[in-house]
C-alpha cells in the first residue's frame, strides 16, 4: 500500500523517538520533542502508542532533591526484552554470534572456530541454522520475540537479494543465504557487508557528525570499504559497490585473491604483506596464506624495529593504498576517509608512503578539504553495527506492518 | 522558514506538473493527474495558481472530429514568454550562449571565439557580463523576466560556492564567478560541470529510465564524468566529485594537463592522443596542444585506416579507459556506464582494448550486470541540459519564495 506523506512523517517521527531512546537511555517526553524537533502533542501520541504496543515503559520520577525546583519529569525508556536481534559475523574460519536486546545492548556473545574455507553452501546454511537455533533455545527465553537477524559478511554481498556473491571466508560464490534463515526463524534477515556495519557505528558518533559523505576503509585479511552518502550506505546497482580492495593500483601488478592482478588488496592486505615478506625472509611457522593476528603483529613489529625489507614492503603497501585513496578522492570527493580494521596495526609504517602517494597522484584542487584519518580498531564494532542495523530494519518493518 | 510536509508535497506536485508540461507540451488536466499520480482536485488547485501567476495558459479545445466522442478537453500549456534562462557553455577558446524559454525551448544561440586560455579571472567576468548584457538587450525583449543563468564549465567546479576550481579552458584557478553575475543580473546563477548538464539530459530519456545509478563519461579535450545516484548528480563534499579523468591508470605514467602523472586523461583525451601520435608521425600543422575537431578527425581516420602506430595509441587509450572504468565499476557498481562527448569519434578504435582491460581488471562477480555503452555526441546537449537545470532551479526557487 502506498503511504501518504502524513503516514511517512509519522513513521519517521516514531523511528526518531525509538532511536533517541536507544542512543540515550531514559528520556523525558519534553526532551524527546526538543531533540527531534517534533511537537509535544506528537511525542505524547507516539509514546501512547508505543506504551500500548509494549515497546516502552515509564520510569517513575526520581524523588526530587531537597532543593529541587518544579515537578520531576517521568522518563520513558525502551523495554529491553520487548524483542531481540541476532548478529552473526562471518569471517575466515570463525563465526561470532551476538544477541542484542531491544534497547541495543549486547546481552550475549559467543565465538566459534569453524572451517569456513572448506564448507559447502549447504554446510554453511545448516551451521548457521544450528547455531541460531541453539542460541534461541538457550539465550532468548526472556525476550518476547526474535525480531531480526543480521549476517555481517566479509566480502561482496548483495543486500537486496540476500546473496553472498563472494567472500574470502568461503570457497563458493553466489550463495543465497537470507531467504532460508528468514523462513526458518520467521523474522527479517539482513545481509550486510562487514564494512557497512562498522561505518554505521562510526557515522553515529558525534566526532563524525559533520561528515555526511564518509568513506570507511577496513584493512585486514582483505580490504573492505563502505561509502556513506548523506549518511546512507551506498550500495550500487546490485549491492556490490565500494569494492575498494579490488580497485587498481597497477595494471599488471601483484596477484590478488580475486584472481586478477594489481588490486590494492594484492599489496596492502594482511595476506599480501605476509606473502611479500615470506618470499624474502624466514618467518615464524604458521598458515602463511591466512596469517593470524599473532603472525601479523610479529611482522608489523619487524617493520617498526627497522627491518629494511619489511619496511620496504609496508611502504609499497602504503603507496598502493595512497593511489587507491587518490582515486576515491577524485571520484567521491568525501568529507572524510577513515582507515580502520585489524590492519591499522601497520598504519604507522604505511602512512608516510601513503600520504606521499596521494600527493603524487592528485593536485591540491582535487584533494580539496578531505581529511584522511585512522581510527583504532575494536573487534566488536562489526557486531554492534549489525545489531543497530537489524534493530532499525525491524523497527521500520514493524511500523510499516502496523500502519 | 522550515516547510511543513504538506508544503513540501505541494511544491513537489507543482514541480512535477511544470516538468510534465515542459517535457510533453500541452496536456489536459486529467492526464496531468494520471501521469504524476496526483488527484484531480490537486491538479485543479495547482493549475489555478499557475494561471493566476501567469505561468500557464489554457488552450481552447480543438473542434472534435466528426466521429469524435465525448466533450473535447481543454489543454493547459506553459507560457513560453513567462520567463527565460541563459546557459553559457565555457570551453577552450570558445563560449556558447543559448537562451531558453519557460517551456524549455531554445530561442537563440550564439557562438564566440574568445581567447579563454590567456584571460584573467576579471577579463572572464567582464566578458560574461558583457555578452549576457548584450543578449538581454537584443534577445530578451518579449520575455517577462530573466529567471536564471547556468554556467556550464569544462573542469572542476564547486556548485555550492559558485567557484570554478580548475578548468582546462582557463589558466587561473579558484575563481568565484556566480556571485558577481547574480548581483549584476538579479537572478539565480547555477555553476555546473558540463558533464552533469549532459547527464541530466540523458537521464531524462526513456531509454535510460531503468538506470537510477548512471555514470556518464565525456571524452574530449579533457575527460569528464557525471555520476547520478538515484537520478541525482553526486557532487561530493565540495562539488568536485566524479573527476574520472584524474583517477589513475598508472602510478608513474604519462604527464597529465593537471600536472600529475598517470591520469586516465593523460592517455585517452584528445590532447593525449594527439601528443602521442605527434611524437611518432608527421601530422598536419595546427595547434598540437589543443587539437581542433578537424585535427582529431584526421587522426582518428588514420587509426580507422589501419595506421599501426596510431592504432597502437588508440588501443593504449582504450586500455587506460578500461582500467579506469574497472575502478568505477568496483567503487560505484552503477547500472550503466554511458560513454559520450566529442571523443566518441574514436571509440570504435578504442573499445576492443577497453573491454579487454575491464575483463583483465575485474572478476565477473564485480562486473555484475553493469552495461557499458557509447552514445552519439550532440554538440548542443550541454546547453540543453544547462537550460533544463536552470529552469528547474528557478521553478524551485520561485515556489519556495512564494510559499
Amino acid at each position: 500500500m502506498a503511504l501518504s506523506s502524513t503516514d511517512t512523517s509519522r513513521i519517521g517521527n516514531t523511528l526518531a523517538v525509538i532511536r533517541t531512546l536507544r542512543d540515550q537511555g531514559p528520556v523525558a517526553r519534553t526532551d524527546l520533542g526538543k531533540l527531534n524537533g517534533i511537537s509535544s502533542a506528537t511525542v505524547t501520541s507516539i509514546s501512547s502508542e508505543l506504551l500500548q504496543q509494549g515497546l516502552i515503559s515509564e520510569r517513575p520520577p526520581e524523588t526530587p532533591r531537597s532543593n529541587g525546583r518544579g515537578r520531576p519529569k517521568t522518563l520513558i525508556e525502551l523495554k529491553p526484552n520487548a524483542a531481540c536481534v541476532v548478529c552473526i559475523k562471518l569471517s575466515i574460519n570463525e563465526i561470532q554470534l551476538v544477541v542484542g536486546d531491544f534497547a541495543g545492548q549486547v546481552r550475549h556473545s559467543e565465538l566459534h572456530v569453524v572451517p569456513t574455507l572448506t564448507m559447502s553452501a549447504d554446510d554453511l546454511a545448516a551451521l548457521l541454522e544450528d547455531k541460531i537455533s541453539t542460541v534461541c533455545t538457550q539465550q532468548l527465553k526472556g525476550f518476547q520475540r526474535l525480531a531480526g537477524i543480521c549476517l555481517a559478511v566479509q566480502g561482496v554481498v548483495s543486500s537486496q537479494s540476500g546473496t553472498v556473491i563472494w567472500s574470502p571466508a568461503l570457497s563458493f560464490r553466489n550463495a543465497p543465504v537470507s531467504a532460508r534463515l528468514a523462513e526458518r526463524f520467521h523474522c527479517s534477515v539482513l545481509l550486510e557487508n562487514d564494512a557497512n556495519c562498522i561505518a554505521s557505528v562510526l557515522a553515529a558518533q558525534s566526532a563524525y557528525a559533520d561528515c555526511p559523505n564518509l568513506v570507511v576503509i577496513m584493512l585486514g585479511y582483505g580490504i573492505g570499504m563502505s561509502v556513506l552518502i548523506n549518511g546512507v550506505p551506498y550500495l550500487g546497482a546490485n549491492g556490490s559497490a565500494a569494492e575498494f580492495g579490488h580497485s587498481k593500483y597497477h595494471p599488471d601488478g601483484a596477484l590478488c585473491a580475486c584472481g586478477r592482478r594489481g588490486c590494492i588488496e594484492a599489496y596492502a592486505s594482511d595476506y599480501a604483506l605476509y606473502r611479500a615478506a615470506a618470499s624474502h625472509l624466514e618467518l615464524p611457522s604458521g598458515d602463511s596464506a591466512h596469517p593470524s593476528e599473532q603472525q601479523m603483529q610479529a611482522l608489523t613489529q619487524l617493520a617498526l624495529n627497522g627491518e629494511p625489507t619489511v619496511q620496504r614492503i609496508y611502504a609499497e603497501a602504503g603507496r598502493a593504498l595512497g593511489f587507491g585513496i587518490a582515486n576515491v578522492l577524485a571520484l567521491f570527493n568525501p568529507d572524510l576517509v577513515l582507515i580502520t580494521g585489524s590492519g591499522v596495526r601497520g598504519f604507522d609504517v604505511m602512512q608516510t608512503a601513503m600520504h606521499s602517494a596521494i600527493n603524487d597522484a592528485l593536485v591540491a584542487e582535487l584533494m580539496g578539504t578531505t581529511r584522511i584519518e585512522s581510527c583504532a580498531w575494536e573487534r566488536d564494532m562489526t557486531c554492534m553495527g549489525g545489531i543497530a542495523l537489524a534493530l532499525h530494519a525491524t523497527d521500520t518493518q514493524t511500523l510499516l506492518d502496523s500502519d
